[in-house]
């Protein structure tokens, strides 16, 4: 089961806005977090990419339900509510993903990955969708 | 267990700013949730105010362990995280609560509270707070 997104808010998912999505995750002791996280949106996933072994990966990784919350930088009371389910967890193109969310945010591809650093690309559909 | 605001991020918490939190709660079926709330800090809590009976409302009567991120509105790369123990939950001063959260985000005290809808205000301690 897949939603469409509201028409008047894609322009929150295009480059041009660089929103942020605030991410929450439950912890394996059944307690939420909440990270702000760079996304992509490719017409039909968003996409988050964090470095394997950080806390959003590990729980990601074992807890495919996924909720968050993007906001429009020039408005804070218009925002999109997901609730999604990760479809797709890949290291292939992981790094590239990286660069070229940092072309979005920053406007140049030259993301420093540490050495031994393995990036990690989810692929999230949306389930549920809600618009203020 | 409670923690102190770091000083140079103690500007988030303050009336001028006008930050939102970013809410992360857990619903009875273990998946996250996530919403922009106003919130207000009195030295030593973090206060939310929400309407008996909305999810916020039932997920944190049931289950008192928050996290929420509030980032800064002129800076989307400066953020604090915290995750928090609800101390408190009352409907005690709740209206003028809303009231004075309305004061904070849009000057003036004239929150509309429709008939029969009953405010409730649930303060909280930080246990754990990360900044960047």
């Amino acid at each position: 089961m897949t939603v469409s997104i509201p028409e008047r808010y894609t322009d929150l998912l295009g480059r041009e806005k660089k929103a942020f999505a605030y991410l929450a995750l439950v912890r394996s002791d059944g307690s939420p977090q909440v990270t702000p996280i760079w996304f992509d949106f490719d017409g039909a996933h968003f996409i988050f990419n964090t470095a394997r072994g950080r806390v959003k990966d590990r729980i990601m990784h074992r807890h495919p339900k996924v909720a968050f919350v993007i906001t429009d930088p020039d408005n804070p009371y218009r925002y999109m509510q997901v609730n999604g389910q990760i479809e797709d967890e890949t290291e292939e193109g992981a790094a590239d993903m990286i660069r070229s969310l940092n072309v979005k945010y920053h406007g140049n591809p030259n993301y420093n990955i540490p050495p031994g650093q393995v990036r990690v690309t989810y692929k999230v559909l949306a389930e549920r969708i809600s618009t203020m």
